[in-house]
């Protein structure tokens, strides 16, 4: 007896059989036009890339513990992409005289990191990746924001189910050397505290904090500096204020489009000043959905000019989550809106030309492959979702006639084949 | 001085900056709406699958030479996917007891091959992979005859534009055996033999057929066979005949989507009857487009079930030079059809505010990120392909409107912001 292979997908990524593909091709479909709306042009790239973009630009997680790396018999050192942005980085850079800066680039990339499965973390998603490079206008964050509450928008969620918390780096920066007294040297490993802050619990961030060197008094401090809120603004410097964007953001008309939190700082080693996560306001679901932020300076692997850009990447397993909390996941397509059933195989070709009919009306046709008996034909339409069946017998087909029938009501009609058409779209 | 990394793709991948993406986004639009017309649903698996499924199914070459693989550091060995088909017999024979058979599906897959990149092949390309699984029957054959018309068409090829060149393996076999005299041992060399056919020189061919064992007449007869078109069928015993669907299809009211060719095998190793390739007619492109055919037991690797399918793998690289060569390539869509632009960067809120109201009318619209002065702002709107720019200055605004401006015939109109939607659209 042969031993056969398993079936299930490799471990950490998924099959997506019609009815979860439909699903997150409607999704992401929604996402594609606020993008193309907002003039954001899409761009695609290689999934393989040189190993060393990421080991030297992703941090050191990634690097060290994530990446899927492979050898090519022509000796190239390649990896799989785990993000998509020094991909963009690299198409900016080499493209940078023919285009017209700023420009809005969107792309909808799979990206692989070997991490351990669980809730929200597979080996392989796809993710909408959206950016804007080449300024530094308050304006580029305006955008990024609006878009991304057009984008949760288009998915059918309402403000009140998704939080979008900014911070700026420079501002924590600013406070956590400032007001609790940070060196630069500890600076590296308080951010990461920070990261951690939310995951963690109170012990074990302060024994955290004391290994960094912070006093007990600084780690008060701290915490207090990270519930402060936009408090925390009037106790900064005025010209770290005027440096930042996210300061700008704040005091435009666009300030209710986020919530300013200074626990804010995002893990990738690329961001330099606003950084921002969207969260679910449902208590179950405590994980950021997804986040951004902007980078000053990406591009510098590969081009001596400074291109900045802010952007974020939103991945379709969180995001699925959310539409599933909230109840908002739309329901998969059906296979066809309707069924042409030849009565006997000899008409078959005639179930074929009306089936033509039909679809250049736009109506998603099928017709059976292997044809079984009336009745177990209209429960395999009913099945498939179709509310309509067209039934082509011998004597109605002589007369030029054709049988229509709603799968909803069970009302049916002879017609000639020339109103079958609008006797089909009636009925839908 | 840093040493950058280069900005170009990885050898024989590409990038796909908006202009192409584009491109591409709309050939393969038109493509899903034909298959979505017909009740094909789409489908998508892991790019990552075990080495394995290649190496026992696809066939010697890809899996000694094109097949890219790595070993996680759970110790998987994995593979790229040179192409789709092994993933969804997996999928199919993995989900067997839920599906209503037999199913239409299709896919979108990017795919890996290590080959010497040349015109026509890189070693990452993109295509459409559709399959019917679970019948037997000859209208499978006629629905994947007719579903590669109706996508051809929707990509504005007429029918004399290319050609369905169809084979039934059995019955040049059959042929093979029963006319020129080919032995059973000798049939695998002479079907490799006849796959070189339009591409090697007579002298090879005849080399090549004395090395296989045939006589100088046996290949004189093998050539007749080969250039024999329909005649050949006459001379084919009543027997293989009837087994073969393609012979049905060649007797229906079908029998023109294609034309029979004895010359047609098909390199893949898993095809078992009916093959096909699609040519294009234009003498400058003598390469087959796509192809596809007929596999009794593709998913003998996974299951005892036995699943017959018939589908074809259609290619981005090929396909678009096709269209190249017709001049039916689509243009790249534009950035955006309007553009608000505020006169001073006070009024950028207020220009954010009548995109907004243009979008919620469908319009794809921008706004300028770093504004420039009018006229700059203007030629930037006209090169991003905008056919229209609302234009927000101070005085208009403070009396609640806008000006209107065609790209196209210079007319511009002072409307109210209430009339801004209606304005643009009639310029349009």
């Amino acid at each position: 007896m042969p031993e056969y292979l398993p079936t299930t997908p490799v471990k950490g990524t998924r099959d997506f059989l019609p009815a979860e593909m439909s699903v997150r091709t409607q999704v992401f479909g929604h996402l594609y036009d606020v993008l193309e709306l907002r003039g954001f042009l899409r761009y695609d790239g290689p999934i393989l890339e040189p190993a060393e973009i990421y080991e030297r630009k992703s941090g050191q997680e990634i690097a060290d513990q994530q990446l899927y790396t492979l050898t090519t018999k022509g000796g190239e050192r390649l990896a799989l992409r785990p993000e998509m942005t020094p991909s963009v980085a690299r198409m900016i850079a080499g493209n940078a005289k023919s285009l017209q800066f700023p420009v809005r680039w969107y792309s909808h990339p799979n990206c692989h990191r070997y991490e351990r499965p669980q809730r929200g973390r597979v080996r392989e998603h796809w993710q909408i990746n959206a950016d804007i490079f080449g300024s530094d206008s308050a304006n580029a964050e305006i955008e990024i924001f609006e878009l991304v509450h057009d984008m949760m928008g288009a998915l059918g969620a309402t403000p009140d189910m998704f939080q979008v918390r900014a911070n700026d780096r420079n501002l924590l920066s600013s406070a956590l050397t400032d007001i609790v007294g940070v060196t630069p040297e500890q600076l590296p490993q308080v951010f990461t505290l920070v990261d951690r802050w939310e995951k963690s619990d109170r012990t074990k961030l302060s024994d955290t904090a004391a290994e960094a060197g912070l006093t007990d008094k600084q780690f008060e401090k701290l915490t207090e500096v990270l519930a402060a809120g936009t408090a925390l603004l009037d106790e900064l410097p005025e010209q770290v204020k005027e440096n930042s964007n996210l300061v700008k953001v704040l005091g435009s008309g666009a300030a209710d489009l986020i919530k300013f939190d200074p626990m804010i700082v995002r893990g990738l080693a690329y961001y330099t000043s606003t950084v921002f996560e969207v969260f679910d306001t449902s208590p179950e679901n405590r994980r950021a959905l997804f986040g951004g932020g902007r980078y000053s300076d990406l591009a510098s692997l590969f081009t001596s000019q400074q291109i900045p850009g802010i952007g974020f990447g939103m991945g379709d397993v969180t995001l699925i989550d959310f539409l599933d909390t909230h109840e908002l996941t739309p329901k998969p397509r059906s296979e066809a809106d309707v069924v042409v059933i030849p009565v006997v195989e000899e008409l078959t070709g005639a179930a074929r030309e009306v089936a033509g009919r039909l679809r250049k009306a736009g109506l998603r046709t099928s017709t059976p492959i292997e044809l079984r008996k009336l009745g177990k034909e209209l429960t395999r339409a009913d099945k498939a979702g179709a509310r309509a069946v067209v039934i082509v017998g011998q004597e109605d087909w002589d007369a030029g006639n054709v049988t229509v029938r709603s799968l909803a009501t069970r009302e049916q009609r002879t017609v000639t084949v020339d109103e079958a058409v609008s006797t089909v779209t009636s009925l839908l």
